[in-house]
């Protein structure tokens, strides 16, 4: 029985009081057993004990990015500052055709040990060759919550292939990796998938207890193209094909009206707001403030690292905190606090997962992360829920564990051969650029 | 005679081509004397040639942060979340009035220090008991554009006071530390400083031959109350003091009619765009496409680290691509050289410095800084002036060297005690926030 000691650290825990402990925590077998500002009792403590100094160190919970393509790392930089349909039809998919699985599993183990170096300890992954992806997590230590994107503008034929190989995949992979590994099934988008096509996804969703996923409203052109096409706005067209009717979980949502605000709430759909890739692709601002005033359950995604160009959650929570102040012209809204929780606990309610993960609470999983503060941006020590957003950095992270095993020692990823990894995701984007 | 060679490194040049040389450059004494893709002719070189491997490393002209108040460090994450004049009037000014030289002093130290490791050398500063931050910057080797900045709400026996002594810290200063430190004369705002105030520190200027710079436009509050008090909008009012008739500088800016763009360009006044103050504030959205499009010398600033919460300037060069493209729907706005432009090359225009500072080139000043890119977030190495954009991070600044001299080797400083300075720096707020 392995047992891990945290002595004497700063515990930003993201508990429902969003408590800040001076104190110990203790973790049992990937498990948090103990969290108090007391010294922990001696007939708690193992002999084996392993310790580690949390001085200078602040600890909180892993963050939880809830939306993203991790093999698309490969062309990042790759085609920038042009718009939404252009960018994806003319630049990503023909690239992303030419993409072998050694591509796929290049790119995306270059963005796990980016997110692991920026401090996510859980990520959604939506993509092609999941299996690939879901190998490669079972190696990293990562927890992610997988699942194969399917444009359905296709034979039926092939339309039944594919809903067959994302059903296949969900089943086999879901709990595995000692339920590190969850999946999801995911239409890519209304507008790339025809509404009978969809009514399958929902149909299959209930036949295997799975969540579901997909784009939807990134961009005004989409929504009058859907309005167009379908004669509804885009929740409405998901809401009849009985989308909602499952746990499900929408990525971007930026363009909303009031009652599709309300409607999400009432049927407990979960968003991803993707901050930065929804600015770059100039697609708007998601109405944040008025999403969590609803009660919805949102929470934050980098979106693939080519829209983006980084997976640096640090970065989607101080700009979460940051632009819909500017854009309400109200500096109250999304104050640290509420930052904060969108890139963790918040997290962890999008994906349902909030009694496992999203807080350091008693009885949760041991994924969590320790920044170092000793750094001049830090100081003074003020406030440490502000400093964590406002002034923080994805490179502060020094240490990273998740259920309890430790994947990020001093900046060190312990699970993944990072030069190789390097070498091997600079071959792939030359190889893929030549043919 | 100094010299100084680096060796086979990637150079962003932001040159008027914005070009890219994997090459070579030769520093002597503080210029830059040569840079090109061959190595440099031996004739060139001394023997006693001081050699930086540039591999794994890009080149890239130094940051220009054009507006900050760098003692105010010492209140980051104090007061978060409030608005404008809250958090200036009941927050900021009450503890910022207990200031002792040591405080000032400590405050800007530990600002000196964070912008040296996110690769800022050239900085303006608008504060008070500004010798302390000449000194200061006399000692750390950056390049500093400093004023002491006057707010006239107060007796015309202290208005004298306050514009002289501003004058004599001008004078003192103005080309000391072998032309690192010039100068500037500042009233604080319209809205804080009479027009009769202003005008004399338009006649000092133009006595003295020194630039000004202020605070204009920065909510939509303060515009209203210059309209209501003075029947004008901030730019007619300080166009008609003369404030445009010498070189000047405006923080903020942020509401502007076309008209006012279009007078700003033709008196050929610069503006510091803060874009990060502005959200936290909730000031609003600078119209930077506007500015740029009509010529102005538009340039980045962080404003005080206790309204952003950092001084890492590539967060602004990142936010200002990403922000406008969002909230003008047009991804094609401020594409990353533009942006990279704005941190650099624009600074120095900002500054009229652009004949010394600002881009990499024969007979500059060698002011500039390497980005270790050996790094997971760079990769695959696709196109470097999108990824010193949209993926690099200030922490990922290896040296930085102004004027020739190296202040940071491995992200050492070379010129502080930084240990020191972070205990100082704690010490100073405890003593603030007790009292």
């Amino acid at each position: 029985m392995s047992q891990l000691w945290i002595k004497d650290g700063l515990f930003v825990t993201m508990n429902e009081q969003a408590e800040v402990i001076q104190g110990h925590m203790v973790v049992e077998d990937g498990v948090i057993v103990y969290l108090d500002k007391q010294t922990p009792p001696a007939t708690l403590l193992h002999s084996n004990v392993e310790k580690v100094n949390g001085h200078h160190l602040v600890f909180m919970p892993g963050l939880i990015n809830t939306h993203g393509h991790t093999p698309m790392s490969l062309l990042r930089g790759y085609s920038d500052d042009q718009n939404l349909q252009v960018w994806l039809e003319q630049k990503m998919w023909p690239m992303e055709a030419k993409y072998t699985e050694q591509d796929t599993h290049n790119g995306a183990a270059i963005s796990q040990v980016e997110m692991l170096l920026s401090g996510t300890t859980t990520f959604v992954d939506m993509y092609d060759r999941m299996e690939i992806v879901a190998a490669l997590t079972e190696q990293t230590g990562m927890r992610g919550v997988l699942t194969r994107g399917v444009i359905g503008l296709c034979s039926p034929a092939e339309q039944k292939q594919k809903l067959d190989d994302a059903i296949q995949f969900a089943v086999t992979w879901n709990g595995k990796a000692d339920g590190r590994i969850t999946t999801m099934l995911a239409p890519h988008a209304p507008y790339t998938c025809p509404p009978d096509y969809i009514a399958q996804f929902v149909e299959a969703a209930v036949k295997y207890q799975l969540p579901l996923h997909t784009h939807m409203s990134e961009s005004r052109a989409e929504v009058e193209q859907n309005i167009k096409q379908y004669g509804t706005r885009p929740v409405e067209h998901l809401d009849a094909l009985g989308f909602f009717s499952v746990p499900s979980l929408l990525a971007h949502a930026v363009h909303l009206t009031d009652e599709e605000i309300a409607l999400l709430a009432a049927k407990d759909v979960a968003i991803s707001h993707n901050v930065i890739s929804n600015l770059k692709l100039a697609s708007g601002v998601a109405r944040l403030p008025e999403l969590l005033q609803a009660g919805v359950r949102v929470s934050l995604g980098t979106d693939g690292p080519a829209s983006n160009n980084n997976l640096n959650l640090f970065e989607e929570i101080r700009l979460a905190a940051l632009l819909h102040k500017g854009t309400t012209y109200d500096p109250t809204v999304i104050p640290a606090t509420e930052a904060l929780k969108l890139g963790t606990y918040y997290g962890a309610r999008s994906l349902r997962m909030e009694d496992s993960i999203g807080s350091l609470q008693v009885g949760k999983q041991a994924d969590f992360i320790a920044l170092n503060i000793d750094q001049p941006h830090y100081y003074p020590l003020t406030d440490i829920t502000s400093h964590l957003v406002y002034t923080a950095n994805g490179h502060d992270v020094q240490h990273v564990w998740v259920a309890g095993k430790q994947l990020v020692k001093d900046r060190q990823c312990l699970t993944l051969d990072v030069e190789k990894i390097k070498y091997e995701a600079q071959a792939s984007f030359e190889r893929l650029i030549e043919n």
